[in-house]
């Protein structure tokens, strides 16, 4: 049975991964040690999922603003959890200069920087400092602004997508007169994820809060929406923060409230980044490639007119383009649709297999007899086959062009369902010991062997030296606490880990 | 008589300049030395450039990818011209951790890198090595890439929008099978360039060829666009570089030709950035404040509801946001008109001349009077006042609907009309002699003094040594070449510098 990827997910999902990305064409690794060069089929989705993030960010009342990407070391020192949390992985610029010294281009010691920079892990601080100057009574207050950037963090192991020195993101930070409206926002922010990543994305995820060992460095609370991979693990999505008074006390966030007394106003972070391309990828990939999300696939609609150097090819080619120029007409989750004419020189074999493995939702085949009966041969990327044969379908091309959105709409909607069943099948509420769920997970050395889903567990939430513990052996297991679903039924029962009474349940995974 | 600005053009430019940034609340300087925080104003028009300026790009066969950030230094040392020319000015990331030694946070001695990377001036390198690995057969070529990236150049003196050490921009870059096919994509990127700012930013320009002596480090042919800002000063609004084989040969982008050959690629490469917003102020602002122009006006049309805390302004409040719903069904451009309720708490006049301030094209003030009658009470930002009064008209509220996107045409017409004007009547061509040339632009020292335009002169078109002298004795007088106009009469006479025949006419003038 052959498959259009040169590796398949049972063989080995790392290297499918691997092969996936670079075989649909979505990003490779630069010479720039941990960083990527995204390509177009990966930077589209990108442009996508800004548009519409931005659109729904916008609509909960933030401005776009835009700050440095470099920030004086003094102001990371600034929060204490903050420095500690970043100060390991941040790039330092020291110099201002290259100078050739004895041949050899060098940073110029005489432009070495009074104070360092660093390029921004994260802007809390710097945006910080803006919100402190702006914010001077309750009146100005909430402050809702959110920016779209680069950011980079010195990773170890990287992994595109998935885990990168520098990635895009998006990084929303506010301002509110009490911890009751930062808290409204922070989770009114996480709901704005989970919609546009299950409603664009086609992810499922379960929205949480994260134990306090799992918080961003800095907050008082951290929510997550997670998304299970088709090997089962998990993946962070998005999160949200409520950082109470830490980053205001630090950065002297002050207003005078209505009776005209000074209060420390309370703020809240939360971002989605590049990795969520790492979650479409592993949740709609399959032997042949990606199935591209209608939603977010740059092209949605590609043709290829077969040409064979015939004079029927100027039939076919502007059958296709008129074709192209109809469908675009239509919309799709309120945009055009977006339909391409494949006319570049090649063989369309190729270009078929091109696009399958880059997911195009639906790939249609021209023809001389489709061009000259009116009529329209297609195949759809999410059922591209019948046991091993690949099934084309025919339509007359009124009927095509009418039914065109209809089908997006199916394709968006089923990636949907089939991700949805996977994670609702998948996580397990029976584990009732740390041993029956090390007898589930198996070894550490067994992370990649197999599909495993997660496990739902009572826990009596404990903290401090406890958490840490119960850390220390999830660890052992390459497990970690995903969040603490904020819906779930009352539970009873006792905990994994302490065997005291349990309060709530936690999701326990392996997790990228 | 009184401005809506704290600052006049004829006081004092530059600080009108200042002024106006901060007062239509643009951009902020920042903490981090030379870098500003873009405001939503400024940044939302940056918003409307990228969308507008990303589809002719688009448009002209390119593909959007995304570079890393940062650059080996290796890399940078490979094409001669471009270290000259960037060496100067870049931030050098030499450390990947900070640490707390004896109390104070520092680089990490430990974490120094072996090799220190560089954060992009410009992409040519990282860029051109991509291209390197990526063409392999004339089949490949050409190959059209852009990017949207902000970038940093350590600059000394800084000034907000139009010289900042980081900034936003796009550059594209592009690979070709000759010179001939090269050349013509990079005037056709200039062409693009010309359109856009005409079309879109309503700024007039001359496009033209660069003196050796202003090209980008690394070209055999630069090209600009310049616009004459209301002081008389030249801004660069555009450039784009023909780069011959100077990268090919340094990252060796070569390709097997049709008879088997391999041969160097001629590349280009062409940018703008958020300068032009800074072009944008200085070419439509006045003593009042901006006059954005509606192209890329993040609010086309604000409404201001007259509220009294009265039961009336219920009524009031409903009637506007009908009216910017309607509004909104309009098209401009190509693009829904964007209409826009400020609602917020406080005192219309105020909220009036925020907007005269910013330049909203059309600011409507609706009282209960309106809202009874069905009309619509609307002020023009490009015909704000009639002496010194500020003018107010009045349609009916279908009437206004119906012509409201005749108006912004309107207004973007004009805005381009005067400017336009502006550009023809200040080109002085009648200078025979450097003297002359002296007395009209006056002494260096002189430079923020009254209006100054820009002088066409005939030249003989020196080079090397003999450029050189031309500059020096034009940097004395704070003067530049600005470019060769690629549109120009044949030229007469002789030249303003050597007294050889001239051989074309070259724009002198003081520049941003």
């Amino acid at each position: 049975m052959t498959r259009a990827l040169s590796v398949t997910r049972a063989e080995n999902f790392p290297d499918w991964y691997q092969a996936i990305v670079k075989e649909a064409d979505l990003a490779e690794n630069s010479p720039t040690r941990g960083c990527m060069i995204i390509k177009p089929w990966g930077y589209g989705m990108w442009e996508l999922i800004q548009a519409q993030l931005d659109a729904m960010i916008k609509d909960t009342g933030h401005d776009n603003y835009y700050f440095p990407l470099l920030i004086p070391m003094g102001f990371i020192a600034k929060e204490a959890d903050h420095v500690d949390g970043f100060a390991k992985e941040m790039a330092v610029v020291t110099h201002h200069r290259l100078k050739q010294i004895d041949g050899e281009l060098k940073p110029d010691p005489e432009a070495e920087l009074t104070e360092p920079m660093i390029i921004r892990p994260t802007s809390e601080t710097i945006i910080g400092d803006a919100f402190s100057r702006w914010v001077k009574s309750y009146r100005d207050l909430p402050v809702l602004m959110n920016q779209w950037a680069n950011v980079v963090r010195w990773e170890m192991r990287t992994r595109l997508f998935l885990r990168t020195a520098e990635f895009l993101w998006q990084e929303g930070h506010t301002a509110h007169i009490d911890r009751a409206d930062a808290m409204e926002h922070t989770l009114r922010m996480l709901e704005v994820y989970r919609s546009f990543v299950e409603d664009v994305l086609a992810l499922p995820v379960v929205a949480g809060e994260k134990p306090e060992n799992e918080r961003f460095p800095g907050a008082d609370n951290t929510f997550s929406i997670e998304a299970m991979m088709q090997d089962g693990k998990a993946l962070q999505a998005g999160t949200s923060h409520y950082l109470g008074t830490h980053f205001s006390s630090a950065q002297n966030i002050r207003y005078q409230d209505q009776a005209g007394q000074m209060q420390l106003a309370h703020t809240t972070s939360w971002g989605t980044s590049t990795r969520m391309i790492g979650g479409v990828i592993m949740t709609h990939g399959d032997d042949d490639g990606l199935k591209t999300p209608p939603a977010i696939a740059p092209k949605q609609i590609v043709i290829i007119p077969i040409l064979r150097d015939k004079p029927e090819d100027a039939d076919v080619l502007a059958y296709a383009r008129a074709l192209a120029g109809e469908l675009k007409q239509a919309s799709f989750m309120d945009r055009r649709v977006r339909a391409h004419v494949d006319d570049k020189p090649g063989k369309s074999a190729d270009k078929r297999w091109d696009w399958v493995r880059r997911g195009a939702p639906l790939i249609l085949e021209i023809g001389p007899r489709d061009a000259a009966n009116g009529q329209v041969s297609f195949m759809r990327r999410d059922r591209l086959r019948d046991g091993d044969k690949v099934q084309s379908h025919q339509l007359p091309r009124e009927a095509f062009v009418a039914q065109a959105p209809g089908l997006l709409a199916e394709i968006q909607a089923g990636l949907y369902a089939d991700a949805k069943k996977r994670l609702t099948d998948n996580i397990k509420t029976d584990v009732t010991s740390f041993a029956e769920l090390e007898a589930y997970f198996g070894a550490a050395e067994d992370e990649d062997k197999g599909f495993k889903g997660w496990v739902l567990a009572p826990w009596s939430k404990p903290t401090g030296a406890a958490l840490d513990e119960v850390d220390k052996r999830l660890k052992a297991l390459k497990l970690t606490l995903r969040n603490i679903p904020l819906d779930q039924p009352p539970t009873t029962g006792t905990c994994l880990f302490t065997g005291a009474p349990a309060v709530e349940s936690v999701l326990i995974a392996r997790a990228y």
